[in-house]
């Protein structure tokens, strides 16, 4: 790809976000939840959450996207989950879908199966154990982190997962991890950018599908070049919070992806962008 | 008014607030729930948080003031703050309405009607759209921040809806943003205290009414003071943290909030505070 | 008791949890689970957060060892953490059971029952107030903090109640206080570890409870060492975030807290802990 071009975008995409603040209907998990929120904040958009079915058409139509975080279902939230994907689709607003811990549960596996049959996911992301899940692969999933077996997967082969799912699927799948891997079907982007240490940190992976959610919903038209906009802030992000914090630990970690998210501009995204296509 | 003997009562509360540790008993949304427990925990009172019907009127019992908030609402929970309403009312202890994101749904605006029917409401506490949509205007509410419209509103007009809805609640109602305005129907009090950036990070209005609910506890005779006391608490600790933090980003600046709400005293309180009475 | 000995033995368990990693399930309330979540990443533990019936077995099957809260328990979590502690049992991983709020309330109560005569507690860990109740003691429980009548019994008592608790129910006890008591039933160490402060954050009594899971998970076989290490760590931290950041304030050392955990090796437990048996 001619790279400077698509970095371009990303960084026209980052300006849109900002100036439509386009406001996010989360339906996540209690765990993570707020960093969702903050993160979505730090980033110019607006976040909303709501799960409750009295209320979810309404809260999708004053929306710009719908992110779907399956992290803590129960049988109430999933029914919302699915009356507000199909009224996101109906509007046409992009739906993320973060398939949590897909391949842990039997729960998950047919929660997951049953949002992406009758929910039009536009962009799905999540680490390549969720993945190779939702691929039908046999995925090595340990709880809701990526299993360390699948870690070691090549980076080839989460990209050949991403492709071929992105293709059967007819939407945006991104795997996030060492390298985050890109698809939409026909192209396959690589972003270099991030740090070891995001996974030390509860909703590293939320936070990229909030922010997902936030580019998308400012860029709908753009799917893949919002998809990789959003996931290089996040990585980039990461690499400054620890070069700045990450000799004190965690806590302080934590509170510079926030602030590094909050000071994202196009100078600093396209200065720092490690993408390649291949 | 006499500024100088408000300010003295204002601050009086603070100090009863950390003499007397009232117990806020919080029915809130999973957003924000985590900072509305440090920030109770840090200006000296004691926080709980339960909503499960079986138990709430029994925790209201040992409660000193109890705290409604809609932000993620459900059909259980709506229940459960009736019930704990109630019972606050039977023991007469100050109870605290969050309208949060009324205006933006139906399922919002029935169950806002629903608690100001059934449960007596102390103090009232939103933001311009919310309680525009409570008083009856037509409110221009976008999700569960205040719309670009209705904070175009001047100051003037923020202070009629609060001055005619207190008359017609019998309550405090407080609309905070960029000034605060808080009537109880006879008096108007407005504070300048704040900072923008405060409107960044998610729940610091849920945080307000938080304070609203140690201080009211606290000094349940003299709602409109404990009321003003509380966000003028809120609104300094704004300018402090964003002085001290504000640079670095977001996440520092949510942290130095809860710093500042922790080292708040009477005369950082009576120095900062900028209040008129019109 | 030779203390060295003990230490050794702390720290060995310390190490077990880097190289095991444990999964550590977590059925907790929604005020603190961010919290819990990032602890237990922090000390090198890995979590998973699940109140969901239709999965709880599963989980439970790919983890090391089952944290029960009940900080905001309902109806619909309370029989997924009775399923969950009986497949755990069956299964024979470590069950911690966190009784928060035992003594302000039946369903508290009627559930801290409930749970102890279903599940085989392998550890049980609260304040003075919750543990008195449990022990059948009058207890003064003043919401979900120690109330401070129950704070001023001697040290002696907590250990009395410890001692005896534990016996009866042949499981640890730990209660955590300005001085830590843990017994098995046959010894009873104390750990003077530990700030004031901690109490003025919430969460920290859950975070506790987080890290014995992850002792628990990774040294079942020594639960009386793994649950003093883990109480060890968490005083320890308190105090290592008090010296760098109680001078700023709440929001702060709340941050630092999970510096220190993140930052914990052996040398430090071992230097810093001041713990002893009677």
């Amino acid at each position: 790809m001619n790279e400077k071009i698509f970095i371009e975008e990303c960084t026209d995409i980052l300006e849109k976000v900002i100036t439509k603040k386009p406001l996010v209907h989360h339906m996540t998990n209690y765990v993570t939840v707020n960093d969702c929120a903050n993160v979505t904040l730090a980033i110019g958009a607006s976040p909303i959450m709501s799960d409750a079915i009295e209320e979810v058409n309404e809260i999708v139509s004053i929306s710009s996207s719908l992110v779907l975080n399956i992290g803590t279902l129960n049988d109430r939230t999933v029914e919302s989950m699915i009356a507000a994907g199909r009224k996101a689709n109906k509007i046409n607003i992009p739906v993320i879908f973060d398939p949590v811990g897909a391949g842990a549960s039997l729960f998950r596996n047919n929660t997951s199966k049953d949002i992406l049959e009758k929910v039009k996911i536009n962009i799905l992301r999540g680490n390549i154990s969720e993945i190779r899940y939702i691929a039908g692969f046999n995925a090595n999933t340990k709880g809701v982190d990526a299993s360390e077996n699948d870690k070691n997967n090549t980076c080839q082969e989460a990209a050949e997962i991403a492709y071929s799912l992105a293709k059967k699927q007819k939407c945006i799948v991104a795997i996030t991890g060492a390298t985050d891997v890109i698809s939409d079907g026909e192209r396959t982007i690589y972003i270099e950018n991030g740090h070891p240490a995001l996974s030390n940190i509860t909703g590293t992976g939320c936070m990229c599908s909030s922010l997902v959610g936030a580019f998308n919903g400012a860029a709908p038209d753009l799917p893949l070049q919002a998809t990789v906009a959003a996931l290089l802030c996040m990585g980039i992000a990461g690499e400054i919070a620890y070069e700045k914090a990450g000799k004190f630990g965690n806590g302080s970690f934590r509170s510079a992806i926030i602030d590094a998210i909050s000071n994202m501009n196009k100078n600093i995204l396209s200065e720092r962008s490690r993408i390649y296509e291949k």
